[in-house]
């Protein structure tokens, strides 16, 4: 029957973002040397843990005769809503503990779920590949908390917030993960048909781009014309983040690579000058620069979009697509700020300054 | 044709399970600090050689026309098979030759068929996702083998037998690519259409609940409350082994959830306090630990399948899932003695004490 | 409509050649102990540049109204251009720079095209698995531009021209993937059917007999009976190689396991003993040994095929098979080395002897 059908075709991009979820940001996070049971085995514990919650929250938004029912499309939906917190997490990676961390979880899936339900139910916005509900959100959610823990000790940089060379290595991994299946990301939830074969094309033109102005611009910058392993292990996936609003949209493959290329660009430049500004300047100590992956891009996606509906490119309303945008990022901001002030209260075990960014304060861990 | 549709719709969940057997074990052994080299590299080595004795083995209970003849479910099975060997190559990981292991891959899948012929086709019993004859088989195999290779000079521990902090990281990768892909496993022949649906989503949710049991058990019995990452890389997937016998049957999302928890808890205090017991006590020096991991979720699963036929959540006979329990567990612990007697004559090469979980023995290593 | 059921079918062995590209060749080239950031990073940019390019390239060969038309097929064709630049960099690895490689993957994708078009469509040769037309024509068109580039200077072995235990672990990372999707790369653009049945069957079997060919000789022909971690985790995948030309023929199983079985033979051999052959007496530095584990394999898979049509396996003409091996050596030995002598040009940033196999060139390196 169809619902069978269904199951089997949503089984592989299912697959490919668990995938992402799970080797994709684990692996992403395991890039600082002292820290990388806690990136890998705490991503484990919030996603799995993540999963469950976004399911009933979902559920309760979608009650079937008073009951909560599954499917493999809510499933992908709470994979999806997983990936809010775990773009967070990025934001607080080495400076809150278990604790803190699922209280953020909670919250910030809860009011992740409201926001969705505003922008795709009440406002009726594009977002199909999720720059805005998920990325954007997700990312000025984390800077907001970190905000709220701002650790004034921390300005002249941690001895544990750097790489080693194996740990880049192993960062690797996720990055090339996340970046091979981010094609079924975009359009795990695009319309069966040409919609969806879209959504894969766009997001693959728009990364391949991306990559290739990424390493321009990390040489550019960097002493000497090296590269910058940071920047490659992020910014060649912000391709990835600005094409999703607009992924099942007939902007074709040009428009598709200039977004890219446009992100690939910002994103290398925020990791340089301004990552090093907002931690100065602002307090807000973004550990794996969560603000230039998924923040500015997610907003480039967010424009892109408006702009792609005003040109006609998608059924929509410009001016919906723009409350969409403003909608995620005033969710994220609030509900960080709030978050962050509860995740703030003394008994949750913090780590003090001297520990964090330490595998060695929550596992046992033979040196 | 049938046959065509039904290799693409097989070719998912085949490749799933292909990277659990050559991944997700593979790399689940590398945790030990010189052996990495032999678990990944003697996993391939067994696993290709066990694909094409698993299938001739097969091939020879259902021969057709006389001649043995493939097909991508019988690759699968042939898979299947493999993870046995895998699991008992767990209990042995360290203190045995490649011949060593070659002669238990050759006698192991050779009584896992004729177990499996018995469990399946005479007593009828449920298995789709195999705890009692893959899981619970391969664990006793392996410990049988175990005893019978006891080592007094272990006593005291080895100091190659532990990790060091890379090492851990490379596990994670084969932990987390098997608890992606475990819903695959535990529906890859389940029978297509609803069943299999609810293979996945039951798989799903045991998971979800075996990790966050699993981090909880881990921090309540290790000192501080730290988490222990040998606990973290293996308890995790109890969830997915335990429910393996039940994963087709109505058992409802709390039921899946119930066995998950348990499971996790379990195998958890397993590691935490039976593995030492059984090395001290009764001479069973379990390597990697799969009496947590697959050993005892195995027989809860078991349990779990009389349990779930008794209340009618699936045809079939709770005396005849009983029997198949008893039928995997007696073929295990037989045919491991057996085969371990084997493995100890002397003229296998097997390893002397000093050398034992030190790739150097086996491999070129430049230090 | 019958082009989305397409996009569908083709979704899984599209990603699992992308996962081939990007992780299994990324990976595969971390074994040097100080290049593990270029292996990897460089195989991202280049990947990600060289599919643009092959997808122009193809464009340019099949307009469409006088457009560039793109299709899932076409990606899926893109990434095998791909994998011969891949195949060469391997060739060169360690030696030259980014700008140098740019060069090269414009160059050898264009006269890839070329062949490609000569073999499938002039000489209509088969080549499903693409053993002549990638895996030959890559290896042979890498070893002429290794050949051009010859570095007296490193006729000593250079200090980090070799691999530590954890980077020989990273590359089994791309090991173990590529040999998991081989079937799917060597089906990836077979018919639909039967055809792609066979071509999944036959390269499982020839990987699986490859396996223990290259485990037995390596310990064979090393000290003591050891193994070489570099055979593993190269002759263990040449059977893959090996198998592409007849992969959806009719050979059956044993015929595919003959293929892989002496696949993994000549590709141990080569690594032990004819590489340093090529290295001292011809100025042919082949870093990763793609002349034994494409090359030579490459080749083997050429003449398999002739002797396939021969005998009536596939429809087609030995000798337009003998002219396809014959057209692709000839371009790759033509292209490489005119390539080679392009990039030989002084303004192409090459490094320095003593800064070879060093990340620490191009990459912003902590020690």
């Amino acid at each position: 029957p169809a619902a069978v059908d269904n199951l089997f075709k949503l089984h592989t991009p299912t697959y490919d973002v668990h995938v992402m979820i799970f080797i994709g940001f684990g692996f992403l996070m395991t890039f600082l040397k002292r820290y990388g049971f806690s990136s890998v085995g705490l991503n484990l514990l919030l996603a799995a843990f993540a999963l469950q919650w976004g399911l009933i929250m979902q559920g309760l938004w979608h009650l079937e005769d008073g009951k909560i029912k599954v499917s493999i499309f809510k499933m992908i939906n709470a994979d999806f809503s997983t990936a809010t917190v775990l773009i967070s997490f990025g934001a607080v990676l080495g400076k809150t503990s278990p604790v803190q961390l699922l209280i953020m979880t909670i919250l910030e899936i809860t009011i992740f779920g409201i926001n969705e339900h505003l922008v795709a139910e009440i406002l009726g916005a594009n977002d199909v590949g999720a720059s805005m509900i998920i990325h954007a959100f997700g990312a000025y959610f984390g800077l907001a908390v970190a905000r709220m823990l701002y650790r004034p000790a921390l300005r002249n940089s941690h001895e544990n917030d750097g790489s080693v060379y194996h740990s880049d290595l192993f960062a690797m991994i996720g990055t090339v993960f996340l970046w091979m299946f981010w094609p079924s990301f975009n359009s795990a939830i695009a319309e069966s048909g040409t919609d969806q074969l879209m959504a894969v094309t766009n997001t693959y033109f728009s990364l391949a781009a991306c990559v290739l102005s990424a390493y321009a611009v990390s040489s550019l910058v960097e002493h000497k014309g090296k590269l910058d392993m940071v920047h490659i292990q992020n910014a060649t996936l912000a391709g990835g983040v600005a094409v999703g609003t607009c992924a099942d949209m007939d902007i074709g493959p040009f428009g598709a690579m200039i977004i890219g290329f446009v992100a690939g660009i910002i994103s290398t430049l925020g990791f340089k000058f301004l990552t090093p500004i907002l931690a100065s300047n602002l307090g807000i100590q973004d550990t794996c620069g969560v603000h230039n992956l998924h923040g500015m891009p997610g907003i480039l996606g967010g424009i892109a979009g408006i702009v792609a509906v005003a040109l006609g490119k998608k059924n929509g309303s410009a001016a919906m697509q723009g409350a969409a945008l403003a909608s995620s990022l005033g969710f994220a901001l609030v509900g960080g700020t709030i978050t962050g002030l509860i995740m703030k209260l003394p008994f949750w075990g913090q780590p003090p300054d001297q520990n964090c960014f330490d595998d060695s304060i929550y596992w046992e861990v033979i040196i």
